[in-house]
């Protein structure tokens, strides 16, 4: 992370990695901050990638500023207002990872050609801990070559796991989605004497944290899952039926809610059993069954009524459940970003500081934090916010988390249906 | 269908079936009319069934007056207003069927009892096909017997499948969830250029209303599924392919939204494949659905990158993305029913009729329909609103869908989350 005076020329947007509800509104953050007075005379052009970096090797780039000024030339804030509620990833999205940075690298001549071809001299990257690994690998490209460019990375990730940082923009809204639906579910669950068991898959390799967001209805008294089990809690079958157990002498219907990722003590995965070892470009083992494993496991065990299901695509994009917090911090952090890159920061990520932990006064400030320090490394859920048993959360996660889901968008899109605003 | 004057004593109101975002809304409507002047002096007490039927037959009875009073003796608004926006049963459900009726069938004998014990001279039964079903053998029961009752349905399915009535309050309600998550799910597969299909399976056995309303979005301008399959249309594998490779044709993500219920030319479920005696490489049966064949089936087909996915019980309890107006019909059909009771109806479903079939001023009315000519039948999506090709619905179709999704009700409940009532 270094600063230097500013260059005058164009910027470059791109997004990366999973779709959320609040991606769109960074992007809208740093669309707002490139045409205000500010960046005016600084930036001088913005420019958005097609498919992230993936898209920016192939000169597929979007001329974001004529897309979002009217014809009298001003911000076209009711388009601006669109964009930041549509989910997914307006630009779309890569998975693409960059190869450790070398002279002879092919694609290092091709990111040099298109940042000379388009005079870019500010980078605005959105993305998890993939996207950061690329932000660092582009600030040690501008370190070997010389080329002045500020590259800024922007959090984003539903996982809520990138270091440095107190959340990510994306994970209220994924937290408030799978904190209503739960909710939702336990009510659903509850109709029937019958004794059942309703067993709920959350997205998280590694981090628990949108799986503990299951738990939130029980701080404000509503209905919650009986059991929740991280991926950071070592998963123990002959335990987790010892639990169903003990639940069911209370009441008839158990709702348990487990992350993607459980494991046993030997490391293995949960959901192992049900995948067939398909490994993602980053080698990240494809997981596709804990709770379908369960749900056999259960059957056998206790021969009652079960039921398996995962929140899938939904937990991540329903911009419809979106947490007006965090799309509004997701927009902030981006305008951040672009004040930082302005002041001459590069080599970085936005991350946000609560500086206030106390629920009715939430505050939060953006702070540049060397990418380095961030780039592919994981934030887990700490010990404190698991159960002495691993199989829920304590109330210290669940203050944590409550700020972070605040605020409703009502779907005020066409008809009651949510934004989606394409950028081609 | 039979008009009688009417008696003094109390009432009980029962829920059945699956749950629905909106069956709380008709039992609030019929809270708030016997507790209204004109039931005064006629309803002496309302009791809950709790689980329906199943709980009446046990005498498993809620007071609920003094549950929705205030300590001055007034209705309490506000926990009406909740129980309107509380998910699922709040008096909890069965799927119990009661045999024929018969003198001698024992469970005819336990009815009379609890109904003379607590002098019921009114009931009130929500819920689908099923319900209606014991709706008109409660109303045999009273031709044979003679015991003064007034016995009235109201419908509530998120199948949209019974006879008689335009459509069935808790359609609207599950439409619109279906409608809102297809469009974010559509936004967030187009995110990447690698070629994949994604599979959307959504509840209907053997209606496709529901399914359908995947489609909304095409009416409004907004992102919608390319392929629809409904359980009305005769699915065929080399069709289905052919459909997909078309869609390739076009763009690189392919959405399709099936029905579980549809079914090979043979009448054969294409989700059964997945039942009989397929297994995973664990040799694990795999009991799973239409989607999940038909992801397996386009993978071997195409050899690109395919998902599925369930909307599963999300779709049928999402009170945070209910219709306002599905959530006003429903409350207005328990009120309805309650005053088609007073004036003397029994024996009858309330049916929605459509008197303005324009959206913008779309409006209904309720009256009361003969049960016999309700119970144990299916209302499917006519030809006229299935396209020809089989793989899409009609715009007449779309049109009759959109009014019921109109309106939003903001997740106002405790620190966003859903409201959530229990009666017991």
């Amino acid at each position: 992370m270094t600063e230097k005076q500013f260059p005058i020329g164009a910027a470059v947007v791109g997004q990366s990695g999973g779709p959320t509800a609040a991606i769109n509104a960074t992007l809208a953050g740093v669309i707002r901050a490139c045409l205000s007075s500010e960046a005016h005379g600084k930036i001088t052009s913005l420019y958005g990638m097609k498919n992230g970096i993936e898209g920016f090797l192939e000169d597929r780039l979007v001329d974001l500023f004529p897309r979002f000024l009217t014809p009298e030339g001003v911000k076209d804030e009711e388009k601006l207002y669109r964009l930041e509620r549509t989910p997914a990833a307006a630009l779309g999205s890569c998975r693409v990872k960059l190869p450790p940075y070398d002279p002879d690298e092919k694609v290092y001549a091709r990111i040099a050609e298109a940042l000379r071809k388009h005079d870019i001299r500010y980078f605005f990257y959105i993305g998890g801990n993939d996207s950061m690994d690329t932000v660092e690998k582009l600030r040690r490209f501008t370190e070997e070559t010389g080329y002045d460019l500020r590259v800024i990375g922007l959090p984003k990730t539903i996982d809520n796991d990138l270091l440095g940082t107190d959340h990510t923009p994306g994970y209220g809204s994924a937290a408030k989605y799978v904190a209503t639906v739960m909710q939702e579910i336990v009510c659903d669950t509850a109709v029937y004497t019958v004794p059942a068991v309703t067993i709920v898959e959350i997205m998280g390799r590694n981090a628990g944290w949108l799986t503990a967001a299951a738990a939130l209805p029980r701080l404000v008294g509503g209905a919650a899952p009986d059991l929740v089990y991280l991926p950071e809690a070592t998963f123990d079958m002959d335990r987790f039926f010892e639990d169903v157990r003990e639940t069911f002498r209370r009441k008839s219907n158990v709702v348990v809610a487990v992350s993607e990722g459980i494991r046993f003590a030997d490391g293995e995965y949960v959901g192992a059993e049900a995948q067939s070892g398909v490994t993602d470009v980053f080698r990240h083992k494809y997981l596709a069954g804990a709770a379908k494993v369960l749900e056999r496991r259960v059957r056998t065990e206790f021969g009652c009524k079960v039921r398996s299901l995962e929140l899938s695509l939904p937990q991540r994009c329903s911009s419809h459940c979106a947490s007006l917090t965090d799309l509004n911090e997701a927009e902030e952090v981006g305008a951040a970003g672009v004040a930082a890159a302005l002041s001459g920061t590069t080599g970085c990520m936005m991350a946000l500081e609560r500086i206030d932990s106390r629920s009715e006064s939430y505050a939060v400030r953006y702070v540049p934090k060397d990418v380095r320090t961030i780039a592919n490394g994981e934030r887990l859920v700490p010990a404190s916010y698991i159960n002495e048993r691993g199989n829920g959360v304590t109330d210290e996660c669940l203050r944590y988390l409550l700020p972070l889901i605040r605020g409703e968008v009502s779907a005020e899109g066409a008809f009651g249906l949510p934004w989606c605003v394409v950028l081609d």
